[in-house]
């Protein structure tokens, strides 16, 4: 932590802000530069508020030099490994988790999954709780929902990934899912965090469309200090100006991630863009700049979906990126130099 | 709902559409104009999801014209009395709402409470449960907070606004609190506002930082549907590409809300700035564009604060604020056609 | 300027950078902290990018301490006396500009400027060079406007506002206006800013819709430092991801400029949101948060306006606005402690 | 277009409405809902403006179908090919261009010209009027660089792209230049866009990093309307909240506009990021999504640049993107339904 004095601040500023320091237990050096005066923090003050130091008279701004996650910085090179074989994060080949936005009914969940599977997706995905909107809009089967996600499981084999939203909702989905999302509007419920962070199952993190690249850590940081070491981040669109796009698919931030920790690194095209015929390219970029996987909303009667179905694609293009994004993959790693390609240029902070 | 055809769709995509309308029970006309064909839905479809039709092949797309939130927007003039005579809404002058960001101690909590009141706040607040981005920084004295509140209120007769953040927390603060509030980060968490939407208190709901003006009032919909119609809006900043303001603070949301719905508005300068120089002239111009009151967290140390001290103002700093905003609710209501003035332009539509 | 070092980095990182800082001419200090080794440079490195101490092995980031517009942040109280006597600046009474966004005909002209006079507007405004997003709209009829401008001064004795797009546009407009407006698409245009940066007349620059507030205040400096100091700033309204508003008008930015500059300030409540119903309460918001002024769309028909008529609103409607904004100014400055409310708090920094 | 009037609007407004259409020369039909009277515009109302409608009592709000921009949306597919045969767009291979932001000198210009060349680059960039947010910051070394672009050209055979930022500059640069760049900064400087848009080369067109798609789409109109059907668009980052990149490369607007128009769209990652261990990433990601090229800065001793050293990559890095960019392009294209891929997909209106 630097802070910086004003010009015009009293000379006695410095012994005050050094003072204020010392209570905290903190040493500190003051240096004189030709414009200003910094007080230096020698020790670790993380752990402080800047305001401590921010309002005292003369003080012209705090600055943080550290970085706010160090669980998530400084995790281990996590590589998930399902019940069915699938390998996410590590460098292993990317992972396609696909699925209806909802679960509508018990026999449209086993075709979709059965089709999905064919198609070459990994896991399955189907929303049981949904979040929505507008309070008029289908919120999904519950209960209901994680009974058919258990059957599809059985049936297909794919290990299921399913949002939940409470505390009650984690107990309930504990035996039918084996990942559990937080979805983008909880990336803040801090509560929910704790409450996943003390499961042993992965924790598929969405950023919030609001959420900085720096936010998102620090959410799965919660999940990580409750000593689950399971966690996935998902980028799934930010929101911006731009209209003709549901949100804005933020690729660099993908590329900074897998830059910055160790943490699997998925992508949602379908929330990202909100339009279909964008989901295939989208796919592909994502790949391209290191995503881990994909998590891609599926049906097999688009017009019918009860939910987001303006964005789903049908299984025969899951079919077709399933494709592109094992030749893109292969492309960016067939020169061995492309894995390690950023390690020779120095990680990124915060 | 109109749904516009593609120039070059094929001629059966009208019978296609209005056979998908048929279907799902609405009547529809179709209509040619030099560029397109139009099918305009003639019956009630809010109910239907876009993508029924957009999908379907030669469809460009589907406008909505309806509004999703009738309840939100076509509300009575809401005024809220409080315990102690203190009136919120329905053109009442502007209430004042101070107090800690957290609550820290028993007697700090008091202190200040004594403080804001004399300042001339009329409710108080304090955080219990604080939701914080790192989970490094303090959280909140929880149950212990609650009880610290109770007394505060005994002690200065001020009714108590406090966030809570889960069903059990709704619980734990019933006894303890006048209105909930729903933070800015909850906005989005469905399931807790249909929790406060089932109490009898009334609810404070706070914008989130990435929500527009429509989806503002769909979260408030989902409480007023569960039969609470004590809502209270809150603007408190968005996120925009400016960094020198922690958040955008956005007045124009609040002229436009008080011309589309009758729910009370207030405003939050604190958040909505970060900056304490900037919450002075804020509140007066807060006032100036028609909201019904202030959210302002005051400090009696903000230096000692331990959340948010950074952008915490003094007691002294808040009688200057309540001397302001009277004297700007007056200059804008002593002509009396200022308080009517929006009425003789059309209401907006969301 | 201070660098921070990788916790990680060889210990020679420090010897590189101070001699690359040695080569540049600048001395340093090394300060040791518990997590980093930082330089602090002593000497004024304002003029020196920042790359070339990023991009030297082991360099994590390099902070900037110092403001980058001397000009614009340290200028004198500027108010500025046109010809009819309006002051602008200084803490005068708040000015209000009006008029059409184009100028559509000569007799429109001279019926709508002296409306806006008898509403009370004391500079008039016109637009005879129109930037349009579409090149198929209306993009104003030129040099015969500014002969209609120069008329309509004449006749009225309002001093002239009139926006200019290149060097060509300067020359021909010098004769007939009074005050150079630089619209929010040129802010960036730098050699645009130059040039009138040349002129003797005041300089209305509005800030970009995307710029940050520094950057506004950095394209003031280009117009000081070629010798003009009639600057004149004008929020108008940033983009933001919010679609009810045409723009999100940011008075917060307002406030913040009135702490950081004596440049005075505008505000635009026509292009800040876009909507005829919101300019009332706009406008008094802006003054009651310290704002020097007002500029305003106003027409005589909107309905038949051949640019931006959907944000205009009519002479009588400015009407009640002058009085408004009277009564909010008086309701602001009757307690002298008001008008330098912000001087007790600390100004802000960039 | 189509004109909603509110509900409880007066009976007579739709006549109103059709009067005011028919005035303009454009015939309508009224179509009753259950919630509204819809008054919809048979003829071709494009040239129009809203308003005209909108601020007729009792309309709720007019609704646009129709684009702004038919040149653009239905241009031939182009392809420029140039005079080292290189060629941009039609489904070619991707074009790099690469070198350094600013030219320093002549033989410094030399060497990166000469190494870009051997690391695969077909075009070579180079600015010498540079556009800075800060009056302290280089510049650019003005016709001297143009003279020295030419010279680069003929000793290693490579056609040049130099930004231009005013009409004179237009006029010097003609000899020395094979494509004329627009700056983000004056996407919306519709002067210049005309005035490039009677010049007989090709256009880069860049983003400004605060417009829409849409918007992008018309300012190419600009060109176009002038007779230069020449126009490349480049998509460099849109600004947004997040602060850890120096933009958000928006690469769902490339699979988007790919969709949209025949255009070529390029992709500059230098800017759009900000990072130089990103752009190896994002280039492999941009071609990824469908992008017909790079845009790439280059600088022998990114320490030493005069101007954005921060995010230039060295010669060696290019070399190894070049690579990567031509096996992601061979990955997407070898299996012939990818080139299609969106094809099946309807395409996707403004």
């Amino acid at each position: 932590m630097i802070i910086v004095l004003r010009s015009n601040s009293a000379p006695e500023t410095d012994t005050q802000v050094c003072e204020a320091l010392r209570e905290a237990g903190l040493s500190s050096q003051v240096v004189r530069t030709a414009q200003h005066r910094l007080v230096v923090v020698i020790d670790d003050a993380s752990g402080l508020p800047s305001h401590l130091f921010s309002r005292i008279e003369g003080v012209e701004k705090v600055i943080r030099v550290q970085a706010q996650c160090p669980l998530a910085l400084n995790s281990n090179d996590i590589s998930l490994r399902f019940s069915n074989g699938a390998v996410l994060g590590g460098g292993a080949a990317p992972v396609v988790i696909a699925g209806p936005c909802s679960v509508e009914g018990r026999l449209q969940l086993f075709q979709i999954a059965s089709e999905v599977k064919s198609a070459g997706a990994q896991l399955l995905r189907g929303g049981a709780f949904k979040p929505r909107t507008s309070p008029y809009d289908f919120r999904g089967l519950g209960a209901e929902a994680l009974e058919y996600l258990r059957e599809a499981r059985q049936i297909t084999g794919l290990p299921v990934v399913s949002e939940v939203m409470s505390a009650e909702q984690v107990e309930l989905a504990d035996s039918c899912v084996d990942m559990f999302q937080i979805g983008a509007r909880n990336m803040y419920n801090y509560e929910l965090l704790k409450e996943v962070g003390r499961s042993r199952k992965p924790i598929l993190l969405k950023r919030a469309f609001s959420a900085t690249i720096s936010e998102l850590l620090q959410a799965a940081e919660y999940i990580l200090l409750e000593g689950n070491l399971q966690v996935v981040l998902c980028e799934r669109g930010i929101r911006t100006f731009e209209t003709h796009t549901r949100n804005t698919l933020d690729l660099s931030a993908v590329a900074a991630l897998k830059n910055m920790t160790q943490l699997p690194v998925l992508v949602d095209p379908s929330h990202g863009t909100g339009r279909p015929e964008l989901i295939r390219p989208m796919s592909r970029a994502a790949i391209a700049c290191g995503a881990d996987g994909l998590l891609i909303e599926v049906h097999n009667d688009p017009c019918k979906a009860l939910s987001d179905g303006g964005q789903a694609i049908t299984p025969s293009v899951l079919t077709e990126i399933v494709r592109d994004v094992r030749a893109v993959y292969q492309a960016c790693t067939q020169d061995q130099k492309l894995s390690t390609c950023t390690a020779s240029l120095q990680p990124a902070s915060v």
